[in-house]
């Protein structure tokens, strides 16, 4: 079958045949059907961020599938089910975290992450899964399915921050994306009608107009923030104090100029991953504004099934057009490269191994 | 009567005669027992916080009390009660936080706080209050009541690092307390024993033995860490990870290397009010520890009656000696300078102005 892989010491995705998986006992076989493609797998490709299965001198690529039950050897799977594949396995059984269902806090070390560090990802025609890693998904999933993962890591980044203001009456307004990437743009349009009603939602980008990232931003009725021309350490001036900011740049400074973005009482969720980088902070007024301004940051990774359940919710309440407009690409398995390639119309793309 | 104040212009406190304050309706006379004393007084005393109430070019110290209602005025509290003031008062009647009982979280510039900013303390023989800033104590506090307010700001922290850690499992096994002053020493006792069962506890200081808050902390449980042997940047390694770090120094760089402190999934709580001070951090690494770590931070200033309300039951089940331990020095009224002085030996003064 066709995968989709990075290979030892190559920097760029290709395409090789590899042998259809056999599923264990208790496991069963996945015909996958798209997969989305994010930052994270730049990383991996760039050999940045994760590692190679043991033994294996290749990675198959991707983590944001969708798939369909295609056997489901002996499990109570049925086979035609629509199903969004969880992304962490503990490295032994046994393993606390995920036996309580919460994979997404589990030390570095105790996981590996499918098509991140250490085990094979979905970027093939076939994979095989256990199905407590498998989550159902709706029939009219089958196209914009693979978005359930990266809208689970912003519905548990969501969660930890209401639970971090839980202990008092908090009832946010204003809420601050930064970047406008798929994941910020996911992000915004949760908090553009989610659970969270925020009344005023804004996004920061550096992109000049016309430009279809800032398009959807201001048809899903939030502010554009060009941070060439206003940096976030001068958000809370120039527009308001923010209640929520969702960092999702990577760009470290960001993590910082966060806390003064911030409303009294408002928390910053940090999902981004940096490299090292050394800067000077005011580190003094930092701690001084947290403290006394009862703020909060934390940072978030991953997901559990729960927020997989959230994200269907979510994704179910998007509006029509949404899915649409960001998936700007949609690559047969054979041209999977050119779905890693970036330009400025690129927005979120996809390679479809097979439709329903 | 007589009453500790700072004036304008000097950085020293005097003891200075004005007039018994006449309780307004629906407000009850104090006759005050004890007034304990801690940084933010010196930092008053020394203009760096705070501000005079708006008229008097003087300002009653002392924010940590303990009195006895002296006369109830037709307010419903019974005269000989004990009772306990807290700090904070709107600046307008009808402010929406304190409406609901959460004064603790309202903005900057909504409040006063009695010997802080804006509003006359309690170091002076009576002051006034309305009951509802008053948190009745039992007979056994009269001593120690003045004790209730600090450790009601660790109730809040420990209040708020439980909840930001409440949307998965949390069982903390390791805390540290950054800092041997009163409150970081108040606090470890609260870690030992208290609500939060920890089973390891760290107090970092830097003193030489021997010494009586080394001594405390020892006799606590719990492990004293010198920092100019073993700086927080390497406790984890040194000692171990923390679930939970409690800032109570006011060293700016405190609050960024408690994130290196922290075990996965833990959560520090930011406490100290420094002044500003730019340095270099690796911000890269510090923000991708806290995504890849799930770690966070916040901070923390005042409480509220339930956090007074707590801190009657922390209080209460300390070990006996430890008051004895902590109070270093009683002053009476007409010495009350004496009791801003500090030394070696010095941990934790009052003054008293009057006993049961």
């Amino acid at each position: 079958m066709k995968a989709v892989v990075v290979q030892q010491g190559e920097t760029e995705p290709t395409v090789v045949e590899i042998d259809e998986p056999t599923p264990d006992p208790g496991e069963a076989l996945l015909r996958t059907l798209r997969v989305g493609i994010d930052g994270t797998d730049h990383e991996v490709i760039e050999g940045n961020h994760g590692g190679f299965p043991d033994g294996d001198d290749y990675q198959v690529l991707g983590h944001e599938a969708v798939a369909v039950v295609a056997d489901a050897n002996g499990t109570d799977l049925n086979e035609g089910q629509l199903v969004v594949p969880t992304v962490r396995r503990p490295r032994e059984e046994g393993n606390e975290y995920f036996e309580r269902g919460e994979p997404d806090m589990a030390p570095d070390g105790q996981y590996v992450e499918r098509g991140i560090v250490g085990a094979h990802g979905y970027m093939a025609e076939y994979f095989t899964s256990a199905p407590r890693y498998l989550v159902p998904v709706p029939d009219a999933f089958a196209e914009s399915g693979f978005l359930v993962e990266p809208i689970s890591n912003t519905e548990k980044a969501l969660e930890h921050a209401h639970a971090t203001r839980s202990a008092f009456e908090w009832t946010p307004e204003t809420g601050l994306v930064l970047g406008n990437g798929p994941l910020g743009l996911l992000t915004l349009a949760m908090l553009e009608g989610g659970r969270t009603d925020f009344s005023r939602t804004y996004c920061l980008g550096r992109r000049d107009r016309p430009d279809p990232t800032i398009d959807i931003i201001e048809r899903l009725g939030a502010t554009y923030v060009d941070s060439r021309e206003t940096p976030v350490s001068v958000i809370s001036e120039v527009h308001e104090p923010m209640d929520f900011v969702y960092e999702a740049t990577g760009y470290a400074k960001h993590a910082f100029e966060t806390v003064h973005a911030l409303r009294s009482n408002g928390v910053g969720a940090l999902l981004g991953i940096p490299e090292d980088w050394t800067f000077e902070i005011d580190g003094g007024a930092l701690h001084r504004e947290l403290v006394l301004q009862n703020k909060a940051l934390f940072g978030s990774v991953n997901s559990n099934v729960r927020h997989y359940e959230a994200a269907i919710d979510s994704l179910s309440a998007f509006p029509d057009w949404l899915v649409d407009d960001l998936v700007t690409g949609v690559h047969e398995p054979a041209a999977a490269p050119a779905a890693f390639e970036t330009n400025d119309e690129t927005i979120k793309t996809v390679v479809e191994f097979d439709t329903v």
